[in-house]
């Protein structure tokens, strides 16, 4: 059998070389893209590594940086290549979100393959390195072609550098491979070492972080010449998740992989393409939040017909449990049998039917429900494998009753799917949950992995978990279902490919300042230059107590009441919960307009100011409609903002509704005190508003 | 709240304390529990740690040897224990398998619970061991009760010694986390290492052996003295495979449990109860093949209706794949799309056919069919995660129109879905799976493990993959289908709870003299004193075509043709293969018509002679039938047996059709060479035959 096998593979080889030799030009040399002011150069350096630097006009953003991997297979394959050749491509193009910040992404690049070879076994090994350059930054992707030689092989590493010019100022969190829920560090690059925060984030439940110097992205930094740079992934598929190893000398930024249980990084099959790595590059602030190089770098929707996809407002039995008011449990102690009630059980079929009627009396389109299932009397930190099964409703919820409640007032339920981080329990039932929640009406789920991973060695940002999460958003799409994950891997943009994957938590949330001491008013102005980045959260904003809403001496929100409302416009997500408690909201209805008022989804979106960790300002128009809408935040200084409305229609009258912070507000002494103001405005008019220190401020502007 | 929790824990442990005054007989000392001859001692050292002995007679079994474990929570739980009580209780019952080799089974016991406490965190912590004296033999387990002081807790090791009294001669393989295909290998105790078989056996796909002095259990021995020991466990349910470290100076076997991904062992919540850690022990090698301790330390059937279960014979596509006739592939090209058939794929509808023809004209009860679905292109070696998807059949086979087929002929389809170690892969499709196979009418599962297991990092015989093998078996129960399972953890007598789980492989069986060079005929001597110890093997014997019957030069069967018949009797299963082609059984139908009349399950069983590595000869009575069958075989040497009758019904007269090795057969030089002979005998004649080296022989007896 063997002569045969080795003529065929010959044969192979052979019509390979051929097409090669008719269809890409073949270069020794140095090449050079450019759009814009972006440049990027790549080249085989003396020792046959390939090398790239990419420059932002005459400043340098990505000094020369070297490619490549450390396989089982090769341990070398980061060096030792010949340059076989390359491919150019231009495109210029448009599409349509299902949902989004804007109506039209236009998607402008050049493209630059390079054709990589290297001697070795079965006829040597190929290695493709897809380049695109943007006006606003460049991505490139490893692509291992189908070849005799890499068939099936094990990343141990990837070798990528992204060498920063100078010790710049960076907001960082740490590199950990299970939470991205820390506070931001704002430091020079010479300065990250995350083993304090680390250690000191106790509020984290599962933590690990190996590499003291290593950080998360989306990690956003600026340099002392005024460049704001942005660095993160794009369709992260089949792959851990790539953190980055600061060396605090160099400045040079290496990929640093998530690993699986035995150590692997990940298991490949060629032909594969690795996410793409992004760097997102302009001399305004405003630029990087406005990129839409990430989505851009997705494949387009994987559902065809996305029709039932719709971005909402939802309320939920939730802040009640994170204010200690209601627990998630039904009962107290997890081993009596039948289950004792602890009566302070919140998701009861009475008070869900309370959130309802808020929910429909005020047009928000979905109710969620926490702490429905049998389970949390005994569902966490303990590793354990086998905690809910997803159907079974505590005694006191009457899912029927529910249901056909929520049916009655033009109410979506939401489901809560926690898995505890047990993922393989999930798996195994997941198509009994989708189909008890779809045979119950719910068209939405939001999942938790709060602990440790089962598979039991995996991180929830490991190439296992990673195809997880796109294994539930594909399950989730067959049945009709809408997703929102909580403590996932952070997002980088696959809900261009998956819209009904709507939202993700994967960031620090508002929660925290209920069951934690919270974070600064900074964290907020942090948050849209990186977790953001790569997709929608679920923050759950909307607080309007904002003090003694738990029982924990001096806890209270970072936040005015104004602030909170203007997170619906700083914060884009398809998916945003008015969080509070319904007699919270009850107390500030003229508030709470805004909240009823602001859409979900936008035909278009002004970045008008921008600082990371000082300062936004951003306006977005309705989608289908005239309507505009802006929200501002600053961190903890007070702040005057002045804007002029250039981007209404010209000759237009609108009405202007202010939503402030009253003039002696402030997010420690005086939270709950605001203002609002009604005033008739036009594209010439400048509004300007003081946003207390911690404040902010909404502004509905409708057409007359 | 913490005082309120305080007072709660406080009542509890006084309530623990007054239960224990009053019910349990407070010791000091030793106690000494007395079955037969069978002795078992058990106290606390000066250490306080539990030490137990057992005695046959006046012999040594089991010389003083510690217990205990060490716990992530607790280092030393396996001293400093104090002594609060015990209980006694004395059992004589019995019970009706729903299939088995007797058709009533007697369970009798002493047994001794041997209340431990430890000082420590949360009021202290408790230990049970509960120990049962057999008449031939000790069985014990470990008890956690549920306490404030452990509740969750983490296994690093079980500390469990069994110190042999000398230095015995063993019939061991290697304590391999992922297999149990090893040859056997006979030695001293002080001899054991496995690294060169473990190094040699290149025809076992997945070999994970770390310790070299480990091996595996069921653990036969013979000590110098003439007793006959085997250890094992029952039970094996929420906990790791329990392998035996040997010390090759002091001849102390620890127990060496196998570990997850992480490290760990076992990740428990009490109240726990391990597996039973197990001594048979006689002077006769007879009576550890007749011992039913195993099965009377598992719990009852778990399925409560049971009627559906039926024991069975089948034929399957399958041997000519591991000859290399056909293949399980229907392409060789795994990438072409659409497939291009190789032309000997063997699961072809017309090939089907043929095997339910052949069933059903010889009345075997189902027919297995493998490479029937697609994936087998690419299904093996890559550590690859998603392989099958357990319901799309290749092109080339109708399963519409094998399944009316089968139907209208009355035989069985079994289902075949091989995981290729893949759990996670099996768990998410378990469901549909299992829908597919009794939709279209198969009512039978052979399952597969070929390869590393996913999720990577765990080993076939850990406690996540003991876990996974039961929900299997429950899985299969839920949808009324039996299981066989090839490749798992090897059985534990849980037969008994899932009567539906009919047989496992988890051995070497006899495909090994297909596909590699096989295993010498004293290999099936050994076997029933060590695999099937633990519950019946899917060996696949009955090969007719005893050479020639692979391309592969000098490859031949290490077997006479009467011995494969004698293998139905020697090895207990209920579902036994007729594995040859149809056409090599058509060559020889008068030697098929004993695979045609033996049952597969039995009213009582004779163990007649038995010396493992040697020789055995069994006799047993067809369930609900008058007929008996007798098979005996031999080692590589040529052997007389000479048996009386006298378990036939006195005064009655038989019909004994005697299937015997010609009087010039061999293993070797003349395999096929067989004789067949009838003659009428009763309970007083006795039979004397020849078997063969290699050979053995097979006798149907029934009544006038």
């Amino acid at each position: 059998m063997l002569p045969y096998k080795v003529i065929a593979c010959f044969c192979l080889l052979l019509s390979c070389y051929l097409a090669d030799g008719q269809e890409k030009g073949r270069s020794p040399g140095k090449e050079v893209v450019q759009l814009g002011r972006v440049r990027l150069t790549v080249e085989l350096d003396g020792e046959g590594a390939p090398v790239y630097a990419v420059n932002f006009g005459d400043r340098a953003v990505v000094l020369p940086s070297r490619m490549g991997f450390v396989l089982k297979e090769d341990s070398l394959f980061y060096r030792g290549f010949g340059w076989k050749g390359v491919d150019r491509r231009s495109v210029d193009e448009s599409w349509k979100p299902v949902w989004g910040e804007v109506a039209t992404i236009r998607n402008r690049y050049e493209e630059l393959t390079v054709h990589l070879s290297k001697e070795g076994a079965a006829g040597g090994r190929l290695l493709d390195i897809v380049f695109r350059v943007f006006e606003d930054g460049v991505g490139f992707r490893y692509f291992f072609p189908g070849q005799p030689g890499l068939k099936y092989f094990v990343v141990e590493d990837e070798r990528t550098q992204l060498a920063m010019a100078g010790d710049h100022k960076t907001f960082w969190i740490p590199g950990d491979y299970d939470t991205n829920e820390y506070l931001y560090t704002t430091s020079a690059l010479s300065q990250v070492d995350n083993s304090a925060m680390v250690a000191a984030s106790t509020d984290i439940a599962v933590r690990v972080a190996p590499d003291r110097q290593s950080v998360q992205t989306p990690l956003m930094m600026k340099t002392a010449d005024g460049l704001y740079l942005n660095i993160h992934e794009a369709a992260l598929v089949g792959y851990p998740a790539m953190q980055l190893h600061v060396d605090r000398k160099s400045f040079v930024l290496s990929s640093a992989l998530v690993p699986d249980a035995v150590g692997n990084k990940a298991y490949l099959h060629a032909p594969f393409a690795t996410p793409w790595r992004t760097v997102i590059v302009s001399d305004k602030a405003a630029d990087i939040l406005a990129s839409k190089m990430i989505l851009n770098l997705n494949e387009p929707s994987a559902i065809v017909s996305t029709d039932w996809i719709h971005p909402m407002k939802f309320v939920g039995v939730w802040w009640e449990m994170q204010t200690g008011k209601s627990t998630w449990a039904y009962s107290d102690s997890p081993d009596s049998l039948p289950l004792v009630p602890n009566g302070r059980h919140g998701a009861n079929t009475a008070n869900v039917k309370r959130y309802i009627d808020f929910a429909a009396a005020n047009h928000l389109g979905g109710v969620l429900v926490e702490g429905w299932n049998v389970g949390w009397e005994d569902w966490f930190g303990n590793w354990k494998e086998k905690v809910f099964d997803f159907v079974t409703p505590y005694p006191d919820f009457d899912i029927r009753e529910v249901s056909a409640y929520a049916a009655v007032k033009g109410v979506q339920m939401i489901m809560h799917s926690e898995t505890s981080g047990s993922a393989t329990n999930y798996e195994r039932q997941m198509d009994t949950a989708f189909r008890y929640m779809t045979a119950w009406g719910y068209h939405s789920v939001k999942t938790g992995y709060v602990g440790k991973i089962i598979p039991r060695g995996e991180h929830h940002d490991g190439q296992w978990m990673v195809d997880h999460y796109i294994r539930v958003a594909e399950k989730a799409a067959r049945y009709g279902v809408m997703l929102d994950a909580h403590e996932p891997v952070r997002p980088t943009g696959l809900q261009r490919t998956w819209p009904n994957w709507m939202a993700c938590e994967a960031g620090r949330g508002n929660e925290y300042n209920a069951f934690s001491n919270g974070s600064p008013p900074e964290h907020e102005t942090i948050l849209p230059f990186t977790r953001l980045m790569g997709g929608p959260m679920d923050y759950t904003p909307g607080i309007f107590k904002l003090r003694n809403y738990t029982g924990v001496p001096g806890r209270q929100m970072h936040s005015t009441l104004a602030r909170q409302l203007a997170l619906y416009v700083v914060f884009y997500s398809p998916l945003q919960m008015a969080a509070d408690l319904p007699e919270n909201y009850a107390a500030h209805m003229d508030a709470f307009q805004f909240i009823k008022d602001v859409p979900v989804d936008w035909d278009d979106t002004k970045i008008l100011e921008a600082e990371p960790g000082d300062y936004l300002t951003i306006a977005r128009k309705g989608k289908g409609s005239a309507d505009w809408y802006m929200g501002a935040i600053t961190d903890e200084r007070e702040r005057t903002v002045s804007v002029v409305l250039s981007f209404l229609d010209r000759g237009k009258k609108y009405k202007a509704v202010v939503y402030k912070d009253a003039a002696n507000a402030d997010w420690k002494d005086n939270p709950e005190a605001y203002a609002i103001e009604s005033l008739t405005v036009d594209s010439r008019s400048k509004l300007n508003f003081r946003l207390a220190p911690g404040g902010g401020a909404a502004v509905s502007i409708t057409p007359f």
